[in-house]
């Protein structure tokens, strides 16, 4: 039997304030489709104190994950704001640059121009003299028919994945792990091994 | 005399309404400091009409010219929010992944920490019962003394680049070039050639 692939889980649940718990509720997930979660076993040497030099320390060890894992499933629900945690899109574009197989989930079903157009603008947006789409500040409301930047949807569709999405209950919009679920059985199903 | 080297410049720039002068203007002044802005120069083909497969093209295009780069130049001044535009994030992993140069600069002289605490929270942020400073909704706020994300910062500094940090007009913050010109001082004296 082969080793199992391993699998870089990005996402922002880091921040919350039951983190812990729902990160090993994912990499236990992970594990029960087949995988294995990476994860850093540090280098022996206490991380640093200092907050700046801690910040590198920690974008150190993942990208050391990253290189080490065989693909990415990255949690896109909107995170402080409209889009995607700033920081997993980053490490998806590492992923895929790497062309590593690239998975994403939403808890928010909405595509990019629904959530900039409903959440952002609240409806107000205007064709321009060219027909183009703006909101109030002058800007581009674009529309791919996607989840979030096209750049995003493209290096997921690109490297072979999908993005599931899925209407959770509100208050369970950044620790729900269905539509993780169903992201790791299309994966299971995708991938080799 | 080697060719010059090819900077990739990522930022939201098409989506304002004066995205085409923008773009251009920051071309030019790319060219005076003796890099060459790369560009798409196309297939030949027409892209595609249907959003979804039009942004499929815009994102492989996108990727085609970055791995054609030598270095990465991204504007990172929030974009619909509190941190920078999240292609931009995607494609600074992405040229990260590759070790090659990366150099970031923003209109926004403050750190993420004061954005989210200041813009995000309007300053409703405490300490918990272990000490961990939290939004009003339980979500924690990091503090790594860095301009955006961990990752953000931490690709660019072990890349061998500088987040270069102005303040400029409120209405200038998305086409102000100062930053972008302190950068691109920075990139030729550090890089070779």
């Amino acid at each position: 039997m082969p080793a199992p692939m391993k699998v870089y889980l990005a996402g922002p649940e880091v921040f919350l304030p039951n983190g812990r718990e729902v990160i090993e509720a994912k990499q236990a997930l992970t594990r029960r489709y087949g995988f294995e979660p990476n994860v850093w076993l540090g280098e022996g040497e206490p991380p640093p104190a200092e907050p700046f030099a801690f910040g590198l320390y920690i974008s150190a060890a993942n990208e050391a994950v990253m290189r080490d894992s065989d693909l990415i499933i990255a949690n896109l629900t909107p995170f402080r704001g409209i889009s995607a945690d700033i920081g997993t899109a980053y490490e998806l574009g590492f992923m895929c640059a790497m062309g590593k197989p690239a998975f994403g989930y939403t808890n928010d079903p909405r595509g990019y121009v629904e959530r900039l157009t409903g959440d952002f603008y609240a409806g107000k947006v205007e064709a321009d003299a060219e027909g183009v789409l703006r909101g109030t500040d002058g800007l581009m409301v674009e529309d791919h028919g996607m989840v979030d930047n096209l750049m995003v949807d493209g290096g997921i569709d690109r490297n072979g994945g999908v993005i599931v999405r899925r209407r959770v209950e509100p208050a369970r919009i950044l620790d729900d792990l269905g539509a993780l679920e169903e992201c790791l059985g299309i994966a299971r199903d995708r991938l080799p091994g």
